[in-house]
């Protein structure tokens, strides 16, 4: 497969970004929606910020108060000898009854005309204003619909992860239309048309006692409300996507069906993306899917970052040429591009040992 | 609180309901669904059923293979001595990398003329039929909305807990609507009417690692497809509901508002039964809710049976003379009312100590 990394990656760093206010600081900037929009390469940024200057003793922990009538960022601080204090994962603060996140997140518009240059907005598109967000907005897809652009995120907050929905016509103003999946959920990806009278969406709960972590198919007659639940992707033992799966970038139509990125995880490669294909008129029905990832974490900028070993897309674009150009994160850190012929994704995509609907 | 239990406890037992197959007993008749249908209560019964004659050195779990046109039931058995086996909890069967339920539940309904004296279905309403539903359905609700009646139930099977919901006009034949929440949720009610444009229902997620397990309240324009979803009531620290929480009947319109009972459990007293009240209007705004609970387990058949300490419900119906009879699952094991006059109820709510909306 002839997948080639953007020369000029990470095209866009930490470093890159205005922070939302001087006493923070821009660790990230990743997990990108993607779409094009006029003549112009848009994406919608996952920038999380950190407070500076926290003192060796202390923690500091940014989340934003929704109670009154405006958003007001607020910093919580925990000693360092807290009792049962479990640092372990770089993403999160473990207290003994309380998680909580070590950034808070917020959605940040860039513009190319190239695809690999990009100015970036000095200000959030979307910045957190729910109590259902105080943890912060995150990793968004934009689908395209008609002349409407809607945008899901992961909304996190004290009362779990779950997935919001926004729009826009013109990326200036954007609409908020609530949660649109309960927690415990994310990655979820709405498809760019109807099929018959019902639209589709990929979503990826999670799951406690019983039940595997999964891809589902949902669908609604609005993009507002959804239902038909089913489960569509499973995980595979001994496959690249072994341990973890979920959503990646909003389905391409293909002459073969709808093809789309998903991301898998396993202990030997971390977060890889592979491809899936679904039948164009009943994405219910999985034709094919990658028997080995369509990109690796291989690059210095993709093994160290804040979380390591981590390609993670949220979109990518389709050019005239059959070029799909994915735009990913990298380790969490930073974005980037990479590009592949459509015809080799679709060309490595293997069909389903088993017939998974009748499983 | 003047709250009577049934003379007649336990109304129905396991003994009372005849298994679907001779090779199969009825080890729990509990958690029914309740609704008045012309001059009769009918209750829609969780009927639990476990493989007769098991081996001392084997377990057998009985699941449907929904593969097929027919739904099929099939046995799975499984040595005592494998490795790794845990069966701490009477429900379930862990092994290594899989949880398995030790019963297979249906839905039967039963009829009664006086609201104490049932006449039992000799076969199934509903029977587990699609691959969401292999390892059962569970603890239903009846909701009626003009002429028809909405039945929301849990849905096990490997891919997880989630949410069902059929319909009926006649208790005699049922539609299916697929699943309406995917995993994990349950304790999925609706309200009794339209609000505006739009259908209420609770919802009771659960939640890995960030967020509480917490009712959440979310709306549909046509019960099929939900959205909207926002966080309703919280567990209390201190307080009956400390541990775990989720609805419980259909809610009862009264003058001062929506009035629902729901389930809370603590260490103390295991799943009583307590109330809240919402706003006729906009059911997102919580008015009041009981400090303690409304019913705790305390008879013998509530104490002892397949799951000590519960008593749970799924269904009450109001009467004229403003008696909320609760038909109530006591010790996942058999079926018991009790009634206690709604004005009672509505005296012993109070108001939240704090602004829950501005949380």
């Amino acid at each position: 497969m002839d997948l080639q990394r953007a020369a000029a990656n990470p095209l866009i760093r930490p470093q890159d970004v205005r922070p939302t206010r001087p006493d923070m600081d821009v660790i990230g900037v990743f997990n990108p929606a993607a779409t094009r929009f006029g003549d112009e390469t848009l994406l919608l940024l996952r920038v999380a910020e950190a407070v500076r200057d926290v003192p060796d003793r202390e923690l500091a922990v940014p989340m934003v108060d929704c109670r009154g009538d405006e958003a007001v960022l607020r910093i919580e601080r925990i000693r360092r000898d807290t009792p049962h204090l479990d640092l372990s994962d770089t993403r999160m603060i473990r207290l003994r009854d309380r998680l909580l996140l070590t950034s808070l997140s917020h959605l940040r518009l860039a513009r190319s005309r190239d695809g690999v240059t990009f100015t970036i907005d000095e200000t959030p598109a979307l910045y957190p204003r729910d109590r259902a967000e105080e943890y912060g907005l995150e990793d968004p897809r934009i689908t395209r619909i008609d002349e409407t652009y809607f945008i899901t995120y992961t909304a996190v907050s004290r009362w779990g992860i779950a997935v919001g929905l926004a729009s826009t016509t013109d990326f200036v103003t954007y609409q908020r239309h609530g949660l649109i999946f309960g927690p415990e959920n994310k990655d979820v990806v709405l498809f760019p048309a109807r099929m018959g009278e019902r639209f589709f969406a990929l979503h990826r709960p999670a799951v406690i006692g019983l039940g595997e972590l999964q891809i589902w198919l949902a669908s609604s007659p609005d993009l507002y409300h959804w239902g038909r639940h089913t489960p569509l992707l499973s995980r595979r033992r001994g496959y690249w996507d072994a341990l973890r799966i979920g959503a990646g970038d909003v389905p391409v139509r293909t002459d073969d069906g709808w093809l789309t990125l998903y991301h898998g995880v396993n202990a030997e490669h971390g977060y890889c993306l592979g491809a899936a294909l679904l039948d164009v008129q009943h994405p219910s029905r999985l034709l094919a899917r990658s028997a080995e990832p369509v990109m690796i974490p291989e690059a210095e900028y993709e093994c160290r970052g804040f979380f390591d070993h981590v390609v993670f897309t949220c979109g990518s674009v389709l050019d005239d040429a059959g070029m799909l150009h994915i735009y990913y994160g990298a380790a969490d850190a930073c974005t980037c591009r990479a590009s592949v012929p459509v015809a080799d994704v679709l060309a490595t995509l293997e069909r389903p040992r088993r017939n998974f609907s009748a499983a």
